[in-house]
């Protein structure tokens, strides 16, 4: 038994910046080679970043991400990094499109790696753009025969890590680009337990940080012993290179002949000398963290993420004293700075005092900027011509708030953030192109309980560290209203949020029936009016804007609808 | 050689609607049966409506699904049709979801096929929903070996069409739901040529007619001869049901034994005698239109369709007196009549006296409902808090002219239509929350140079039939403007339309590189700039209400891009 020191670069990369992308392999490759790295690896997709969607379907794109990984080996052996093995993921095209993982070393691509399961659920759509792998390519280097595999081949039972274990490899190196997901079971960590039994060898597995629209990539990187040991676990939503020894068995004189029907063992060998033996010094291995905490991480991550890599430097967002608004502009503040978040008070007739006055609380704490614009003025100018009542008055005072917010972003450019939660979107309990307006919504995908949750943890946590609360407590405490009429609260057309909540994650989330749902105990009458409110709501959704995905089944790609659509599930008749 | 009569039922069904689904096959297969036929197809999916998408993931309907079926059997025996075969598309469950056809017959499912091919291209994604049929079902019925298959197979080489062919069938049946595409090749009527041949057997194929939100239906129902014949023909867009006499070769006593590695062979009698002799009689052979009467036929279905599915009986839109509002106005009007038509003027400073005067001109040819809501004072409420210009100020416009009708629907019920059409779209020339506010989007598919011909088609046609132009004649010919500043043309913000167009269809619709385009003799300048263009609109788009496709490629599932993308092409340097 020896051991190979890997460094798992857990990088941020972007869809499309070649260039940039490049250069942060390379970085993080010196970075590594300083600490004694003898194989770094990098997230799948890494050169093109993940995911790049149709723009597979392009040739022109797919061209440079060959000539990119070319481009690379040359780049890293001209910076004195050609010893270093360097697993990088990028798209091939042989002929086919592929989602591929590439083994480098001494400016070469010694081995190409097709990613043999291709995800096809979810917000996955990879039989769309690339055609499975069916090759386990296996390369010895340093003594050590190290396999190549690539995202949701870890996540399939049988396929590459069966073959692998047939192979006899000492070691497995998994590349992903695994969106963050809610999750207490720690499903990652058991999938690659079972995995290195499969194998019998350890398993690398890195994974990017960072976000990409909807999606929110955790790191989470690590590796897994053959006997379920976590030798090394990476924190998520960091970004930097993890170093680690990991045991292997050297490589056998004669490994194995495999015969599998679907894969052949394609072996090559970089010609290295084995690496001395070297006894392993201990590497990180990071708790888990609380739900909340995990939550605001991505949540700060994916909205950072989408500012940054939009070209934007600041959010402009309506300040309503709710607890909505508050909870957003809290995590704009944690991803972007206070100084760069611009809050907008927008009273109407039907604003409560403390409508304003938690608003102008909550900015202060942030440290963020603060106007009010008070619109009686313009909804008279509406209400002249148009004699609005009812649902019509109610919403055109949300809607002079989004053209508003609008405004102010054209003028000072500013991305505009939307503020509904996911119980709203799901029921339909907004205004499109009033409150929905944005190019981005942190929190559609957290339903409102967790919204309170999210804020009191956000909150203690503050209170730990002696710092002032991010959110207004009275914003936490008082009853939600959309203020749009006299006296209206939340209550008056919604079931309590906690029993919607119970309801939603059964029906969105979970896709069960109605009738499912009453069996547990709901009540018939409200789960189907909960049904009816969703379904007729989906016209709305697909006007929504993209937001961080943190949940099982997020509304969006996730979660594909029709909006012409009579299906109404009733509960079946007593 | 003898001739089984078949109809087809070009019908059109509605989206999770069983019921009215059902209720359409019995009244259709009434028909059909009165009129002499022996077998009745209707098309894929036709009791669930297609496409489906997530809900195929919820038990619950697939189990409705299952039930509508047999239920179908049952009521068509008890309607004294149980003598009639009828084929008829739903989605089954065997444990995996599955595309499938059925062959129903004196009250029971005789067979039941499920689609082999599983597009997961362009609009469709039936790889994450279904499972591959492993089968091809062949029925002996009336002395006949009749094949059924789905949609997608008849798209693909190989596969069913070969195996029909290998196992001596008489007929293959080929139920479909293919989407409208603008396509002057006759791309259809070439593939089932090819399969025929492959066959060796004539093929009925039958395709739904109608609306379901993005998608239009063409109907383009057809029955092809082994040799490549045209036996019959449906017209596009029309719901009905088609009679026509196929010649068959009788069942063989022995027919082949088929081995095929993919494929089995599953052969079922229902015990009828064979038919008795019977002369073909000629059934109706419907010439291609041109693409103007193509496109604005599924328009109009589109629309239409969206409309009444959807529970609107109106629709209300900007008359700005330009070439967009006036061809959408005139679509509604053909789809649902001008008298559910609500036009709404709204004049800003920089209206044009003719905006106003092309606006009544075109609400009155069409006998649509009009009115005006001048916007200045509006206007000037919102500048003078905000201190607008600029662009921020041409803005503010168009979204108090999205309020306004959003107002006008909440207010009167009738459902918003966004009048930007598709170079607009591609570009980014359209103002978010402003004139792209609306429930559905007509010509969001149809490129400004074609705009103008449907619009001249349109008056063409009125005027051969001695009706009233229903398009202002000035609205044609007038250059475009947004009239959202003084002066303002589109013509000082984007190149030449016809240029543009030209420039779109490659980089769009067909996924070419810059490279590839300015090779063609594009200015090299001009294609950067317009791909620019295109690649920062992408988050606009993202929440521009669903319209009809009519084109290879359009903005939706058809072509899904990160809105986070630095990949932006270069010409190659001279």
């Amino acid at each position: 038994m020896t051991a190979l020191r890997f460094a798992l670069a857990q990088v941020n990369m972007t869809v499309g910046d070649f260039a940039g992308n490049s250069e942060t392999v390379i970085r993080r490759t010196a970075e590594a080679a300083a600490a004694g790295a003898q194989v770094v690896t990098f997230p799948e997709m890494m050169l093109t970043g993940y995911p790049v969607e149709d723009l597979v379907l392009r040739p022109a794109f797919r061209a440079a991400s060959q000539a990119a990984l070319t481009g690379l080996a040359e780049q890293l052996a001209a910076a004195g990094l050609g010893h270093v093995a360097v697993i990088v993921g990028y798209v091939d095209d042989d002929g086919l499109p592929r989602d591929a993982s590439a083994f480098l070393l001494d400016g070469r691509v010694v081995a190409r790696q097709f990613k043999h399961h291709l995800p096809n659920y979810g917000v996955f759509d990879e039989r769309r753009y690339f055609a499975p792998g069916t090759t386990l390519n296996v390369v010895r280097h340093l003594g050590v025969d190290i396999a190549l595999t690539v995202c949701e081949d870890a996540w399939q039972e049988g396929g590459p890590f069966t073959v692998a274990g047939a192979a006899d490899v000492g070691v497995v190196v998994n590349i992903n680009g695994s969106p963050y997901e809610r999750n207490k079971d720690d499903v990652r960590l058991r999938l690659l337990q079972r995995r290195a039994a499969e194998a019998r060898a350890p398993i690398v597995y890195v994974n990017t940080v960072g976000g990409q629209d909807e999606l929110v990539f955790d790191g989470d990187s690590m590796v897994i012993a053959a006997d379920g040991t976590t030798v090394m676990r990476a924190p998520q939503f960091v970004e930097d290179v993890f170093l680690v020894d990991v045991p292997v068995t050297d490589a056998p004189d004669s490994p194995a002949e495999v015969t599998d029907e679907v894969l052949t063992v394609t072996r090559v060998a970089t010609g290295a000398s084995p690496a001395p033996r070297r006894d392993p010094e201990p590497a990180v291995v990071t708790d888990r963290v609380p739900d909340e905490e995990e939550v605001w991480g991505a949540l700060v991550v994916g909205l950072g993420d989408y500012v940054h890599k939009n070209g934007f430097r600041s959010v402009v967002l309506g300040m309503s004293g709710g607890i909505d608004s508050a909870v957003v502009a809290a995590i704009a503040a944690d991803a972007i700075g206070g100084e760069n978040v611009y809050g907008v008070s927008m009273p109407s007739a039907y604003s409560s005092e403390h409508s304003r006055s938690d608003a102008s609380d909550l900015a202060q704490r942030l440290g963020a900027h603060y106007r009010e614009v008070p619109i009686k003025a313009i909804v008279d100018a509406f209400m002249d011509p148009l004699q609005l009542t009812g649902l019509a008055a109610e919403n055109v005072q949300a809607r002079i708030r989004g053209t508003t917010l609008m405004s102010l972003s054209n003028a000072e450019g500013h991305l505009v953030l939307a503020t509904g939660n996911k119980s709203e979107l799901a029921v339909g309990y907004s205004t499109i192109y009033g409150d929905a307006v944005g190019g981005f919504a942190p929190i559609k995908d957290v339903p409102k309980t967790f919204v309170w949750a999210l804020a009191e943890w956000r909150n203690s946590q503050a209170e730990k560290r002696g710092e002032t609360l991010p959110i207004p407590p009275n914003s936490i405490t008082k009853p939600p209203s959309a203020e749009l009429s006299p006296g209206q609260l939340d209550s008056d057309s919604l079931p309590d949020y906690a029993v919607l909540d119970a309801i939603l994650a059964r029906y969105v989330d979970g896709d069960r029936g109605v009738d499912e749902i009453v069996a547990e105990g709901f009540e018939a009458d409200l789960v189907q009016r909960v049904a009816r409110m969703v379904d007729a709501a989906e016209w709305k959704r697909r006007q929504y804007p993209p937001g961080s995905k943190i949940s099982f089944k997020a509304f969006g790609r996730d979660r594909r609808l029709p909006i012409t659509n009579r299906w109404r599930e009733a509960p079946r008749p007593a």
